[in-house]
């Protein structure tokens, strides 16, 4: 065996997956753990260890992933390996200097984020999800419309209320973003009636017009989604019941042919 | 080339479009950044000269968009197109005098709601939208009953309440759809036991019957009108192998008589 | 044509169904007028004289339903015609002392309630939700079981909380109904954290199960109501190209022996 | 009739079910009154009785259960039987001391618990549950890295904030449970936006990624279940329709050969 097979072996061996699993969780659970506080003393010292350790895991997984490939082109065709690069790679910058030490702590969750990328279904379901855009862009799109509409329209309408709410656009499209979550909304909307006593007409169509028809459609896309693979083997019978039927018409017309020769056959007989 | 087809290859140009679409999310980013504040200056002046501008493009495009149809009536029969006309026209009102400056204001808003028919994926989804109408107006309308019903009682009930949330009709239906979103209900609802202590039954069937049931009826009318559209497919499927059966049952039919033709004339001559 | 002929005719008049909706909208809108409050001077009188038309249209109009029966017994085989005929019995139940005004202005409530059966749609919609009760029976009792098992064990729990939120079962099921519904059920954890620190697992539990799991559920049951509605067409499509098949099956056999019986007698002759 | 076979008798008569279910509702009842408090007196006594006879019942209805089996095995083959056995064998532990008093009443709740198992359709409902779970999985471990992310990540921003909501990573976590839920979000939002102004990044995307596409995927998944439950009839009727349109292919063919052969024949002959 090659050495190349080797590699190839090792990088479809399953414990290989679970231990980059393995190692990703123990190194989450530290990062969570660290955050409790009081656990101090050399902690820290073990800690940079164990981003030391993580960073050359990973360094050298990666390695024996690019190096399984045929062709390190290959490697980087696709999104998910592109994705593991990028963070083996930015994680390898080195940020000693105190200045970075914030920087470094952000990496250390960026690693923790290659979860994603070492169990085959959590893959899937994200790949779901971006197949999922393409029917979701212009809902988005018409939201975002709506939102910015309404957003310079409120920024124009309750601009002097006292609670900056709609002081510029950015804000008051927070703010509109909070309306859709019905997150205390009708405060927002009293204080506004406060200014325009009819301004209800422009909350009440917003949550009508944003949360209950668009989002619903937004919900109504997503469960189309699950519903369109969840289906995929009856449509697929469906079809195949469609192209079968063809045949037995096909079948039936030469069958008809046959008999029809036969009668021909037996009048010069008869 | 004629200069009716010209200007019927201009309103199909992709770049004519694109075109249109870009201005207005120039001006619409343009309106964006104006609420901002701070960049002041000769500001103002910009705003009107392109107020200018965009207002003198939509005329001229709507003009092309006229001309391209054979017959003037043909282009009022789109809701799109009249809806198009409608903005282009309101905004040509002249309107210098400073009383009507906060309706100029408002006019720009409506300019960008043009963005709605530039992009015919848009379109599109508003038109489904309408279409499910006709499906919705029975759970609106029994929606409505409800809550007229409620609020009659609501406002019996707790007219007294200090915080006026049930003082007439209008504010008490304000307040069930604020409870409709659950939003602070119980706020409303604790209120209102300290008057009549039962009020919670009013408050908990409310939200049972409205939120609950009625909502969720809405969400799956929404939900059931999408899946239509998915659906059709696989439906249109169905109903021509439904149609191949009838035909190879026909041929089945004319089969047999063939095949009786035969035995009747072998009879004959054996 | 004979009167019976006539009374069915009326009653199976367009005019007379909407007449019926006409006047009791024109009856809710007053209803509703009267709570803005600033209108008065006669319109007490005008009300008073409103009830006696509405009380006598309501009674000629039930006659004429019942006289159109055959058998007076056809008429209360409906629950429609129940729930008329109790609100225009209940209402006519004279209450002109004063201290029953309270439920003269209740029962001026009901009387609008009869909208839901003047538009033959409502009375499909609220027939289907009452159709969709024996698939969401189980899940509501099983919810009912979870809530119970919750209030008790909070009950136990935070009896001693200041807000008394937990003080009963009925008390504590209430501020369990508006945990379901998120109405700020992070303040009654954080008040519940203070007795017992741990507490937040009772919470967040009741959230996951009652509201993410089973309230999805009772969603879930709704929306695949409305679509075994939906869907009806293409089952019944499919049933029936099931059953074509068969006959297609049949007819193939007989076509098979008819075939050999032609062999058998070449056979014979040859 | 043996005395197996009058157990197993028993265990199957559907008075036998009813009494449990009934004796059940009865002590939850009594619970349940309890809380109300008001009603004292000699009522401590009466609960002590009631949890003796309870306790009894239990034992020989589960004692009936388990002798009615051909073998002890196959009684704790079901799940269900052994969440029974486990309730009835902690509710027999003795535990008169004073100390154990907490617990004593912690177990009665228990004890209501097994009204779950008394209607099969409820048992029914959790099964499916249960056997949903397979799909969800992989979308609760997807959402666990998410939060886990999310909260080391609003640890390290937010650590300061003084309502202490990011303290640790287990707070983290449940403020972020809380965000996902949309309560008071924004109150949580708006403190993170002091600490650091473009915050609101962290909170927006969370809802967005967290509470808009994962819940619903969840949501999704659950309303998937139950339709391939509800589709689960048509989808058999569509395959044994596939089967039948081979039969028919197979048929075909046959019949085909039949007649080449008979062609055959005729030429002999002719």
């Amino acid at each position: 065996m090659s050495l190349k097979e080797k590699v190839i072996e090792i990088r479809e061996a399953r414990w290989f997956s679970n231990l980059t699993t393995a190692i990703i969780i123990f190194y989450a659970s530290v990062l969570g753990v660290k955050t409790i506080g009081e656990i101090e003393g050399d902690y820290s010292t073990f800690l940079y260890l164990m981003d030391y350790f993580v960073t050359i895991y990973f360094l050298i997984e990666i390695i024996i992933k690019m190096s399984a490939e045929k062709n390190l082109k290959d490697f980087f065709k696709s999104g998910w390996n592109i994705f593991d690069f990028v963070i083996v790679f930015i994680t390898l910058i080195p940020l000693d200097n105190s200045s970075m030490a914030a920087v470094a702590r952000l990496m250390r969750i960026f690693r923790v984020l290659r979860l994603l990328t070492s169990r085959p279904q959590l893959k899937n379901i994200i790949d779901m999800l971006i197949g999922a855009i393409p029917a979701i862009v212009d809902i988005v799109i018409l939201m975002f419309i709506i939102f910015y509409v309404y957003a310079i329209l409120g920024n124009y309408l309750f601009e002097s209320a006292p609670s900056g709410l709609w002081r510029d656009l950015l804000i008051a499209m927070l703010t509109l973003f909070r309306i859709l979550t019905f997150e205390d909304w009708t405060d927002v909307m009293y204080e506004g009636m406060e200014i325009h006593p009819w301004s209800w007409v422009y909350f009440v169509s917003f949550v009508i017009i944003a949360a209950f028809v668009f989002f619903n459609l937004f919900v109504a896309v997503i469960i189309g989604e699950m519903e369109k693979i969840n289906n995929k083997d009856i449509e697929d019978e469906i079809h195949n019941d469609s192209k079968k039927l063809d045949m037995i018409l096909v079948e039936m017309t030469s069958l008809k042919n046959e008999i029809k020769e036969l009668k021909q056959k037996e009048k010069i007989n008869g």
